[in-house]
């Protein structure tokens, strides 16, 4: 295992993950299961909403001409037609001076143009008495006046809401065609790792990076498989790296200099080890390449520093390629240090944050730390660190 | 059907609302499905960690004090000891003068209290030659000193994160007891519905509530059925109803007070209705009850008005026992009217914003305009809008 030499700079690395192309086809799902996910093309209304002029109200639908004067102290009657004048199947004339009984969301007869709440009109023997009048118009929606058939209703690279699903719905769609999420493979790597909750051994520590890479994949538009854990050989990790149907790779552990470290030649031997040894504290060891279509991440495996790695090096990539678009866009805090950071040259240092009464206050290092802090912020390898009162541009953890 | 004689105030349902306690036991999940749930009682620490002291690096555990003065020009040469004296199984004495190699992680022999990283060290017959001086403690990290065992590590109530998950496993942890999510049963009633994607009868509308209620009871942190068509008969309404299993019921449709809205008169005969008619706009036909431990709410069956109820009637209750704490807490967003808004006098107006240059602006009413927003206001009862340029807080949509 070779030594680092030196540490690559975290812009380089950054700027050949921005180079790597990742295609990911489009997927039909039922509108039950697109929530969250990313529009692939612009969708276009397959029908027009509403589909045809209806009742707002629950009420009598009129001309609204013929209410004209209406009070309550001097209702106007007008003749009580059939319900079966509205109604699906039906759409007979309603004449000058007839109304009908409409429910709200039902169809308009033809000729009728406003509705009488029921609270305005009283039937008296097949006569309706209006006690208010209603223009042209009035509780009514007319057809296509939210949209019309064929209109873009929104745009490829959306992140569906539960709003829009209710629109593609009204338009006609049943499904829609979303961008695949990334898959992603977490694989823990490394000896002395006990499962958590279970047994621990003398010299062995809890597994903690397997849950949490997943639950981050998962914050990040992506859809990880269950975590698997490697064993020492290299042949294994080699096939675990060749295996298809993953478009990203996490490999958590392994990444250092040891005798075990066995991560960065894998990836070598697999496909294309593009960077091993950042210049990122506390991720050093983190390096990035590539398996054919897959793009693998070396992260530590010290659970604080393969957050760190993570967040730094893959978190921004997968958040562009499900489609969130800019990796920080509305996940950034701006506010003021509240104690002092000092950071080292040469290397951008990852250094978590947590808001605080006045401003943002650097946590202490390890996974208590961690868990209380809301976001981030690198400090630049030219950097030695910012005093108290300095405003900072936090990047938030969760979105 | 009874007309409504008046709405009650949106305020005055609030209230009944936050009167009403649901209990939501306590359930075990394993940790790699807690991402996102909200734990139920204080995790205090299973286990202390790191469990040992350990190298931060990969390189040589020795005691600090035997390489004082070591550097490139006069190196410190130190008596190479079996690897064996470090290592999951074994805590011999690391005698002074000698040193071993270990990996980052591996755990620290007795005696030794600093770790050389490599690039400082070179093996020549038995012996390490050190170029660089370290102190007791650099690259070590000490057994507890993230946390004890019995450490409270995080508070109950708290929604688990990735890094949380990260803590946990540290701490012992394979599974955790979290809050039961709020089970939510949606009931699309009304006739005239044809299912998206399929083929629509003339007087036929898409039925566009159903995604868009799950889509909105998952974002809030509830567990939602699949969505139910239930028939025109109250008696099907009322079995739906009663059925156990569910802890809140949305039922969008058959609100109003036309022939076919079933659906408070259903509350009232499975359970109590204690409001219909709500001085809420677009969602006055919206109403709440209870039956047996559910809590029921009776929505409008058109897809914005459904919204509009859901959004100001449900969401802060779902949120609310789904362990969100505050209803809109992060959710708010200020700015100013770059349009007026005009509201009517009795009622409190749903108005949904969208963000635009300069501050928000209204949008048009629909499900296109719903679609474009980002959030809404509710203008009080007793005002009649707001001017352009007047500063509001808008509750956004997304969190």
């Amino acid at each position: 295992v070779p030594l680092f030499i030196r540490y690559e700079s975290l812009a380089r690395v950054m700027e050949w993950l921005d180079g790597q192309a990742i295609d990911l086809p489009v997927e039909t799902v039922p509108l039950a299961e697109a929530a969250g996910r990313v529009l692939a093309e612009d969708a276009r209304a397959l029908a027009e909403y509403p589909p045809f002029d209806h009742a707002r109200a629950d009420g009598y639908a009129v001309r609204g001409l013929d209410t004209a004067g209406a009070s309550g102290y001097g209702p106007v009657p007008l003749v009580l037609r059939d319900e079966a004048v509205a109604g699906a199947t039906d759409s007979r004339l309603l004449e000058a001076g007839t109304a009908v009984r409409v429910d709200a969301g039902a169809r308009l007869p033809e000729g009728a143009d406003a509705v009488i709440p029921l609270a305005f009109a009283d039937e008296v023997a097949g006569v309706v008495e209006l006690s208010e009048a209603v223009a042209p118009g009035e509780n009514v929606a007319l057809r296509g006046e939210d949209f019309r058939e064929g209109e873009i209703l929104l745009t490829a690279g959306r992140r569906l809401s539960a709003r829009d699903l209710a629109l593609l719905a009204a338009a006609g769609f049943g499904a829609v065609g979303v961008r695949r999420r990334p898959r992603v493979r977490i694989l823990i790597l490394g000896a002395g790792l006990a499962a958590s909750g279970g047994e621990r051994g003398p010299g062995e520590v809890f597994e903690a990076s397997a849950a949490m890479l997943s639950a981050l994949a998962s914050r990040d538009g992506g859809l990880p498989e269950a975590p698997r854990r490697v064993p020492r050989a290299s042949a294994d990790l080699v096939e675990a790296l060749r295996e298809r149907g993953a478009d990203l790779v996490l490999a958590a552990g392994g990444s250092g200099e040891g005798a075990d470290d066995l991560a960065a030649a894998a990836v070598a031997e697999a496909g294309r080890l593009a960077f091993h040894g950042i210049a990122l504290e506390p991720a050093r060891s983190a390096g990035v390449g590539r398996v054919d279509e897959t793009l693998v991440f070396i992260l530590p495996g010290d659970p604080a520093a393969c957050f760190c790695g993570y967040e730094a090096l893959a978190a921004p990539v997968l958040r562009r390629w499900s489609g969130d678009g800019a990796e920080t866009s509305g996940r950034e805090a701006r506010g003021v240090l509240v104690r002092k950071i000092v950071s080292s040259l040469g290397a951008v240092d990852f250094c978590p944050l947590r808001r605080v009464p006045g401003g943002f206050k650097p946590v202490p290092p390890g996974l208590a730390g961690l868990a209380a802090a809301d976001g981030f912020l690198l400090v630049p390898e030219d950097s030695e660190g910012y005093p108290a009162g300095s405003e900072v541009a936090m990047v938030l953890f969760e979105p």
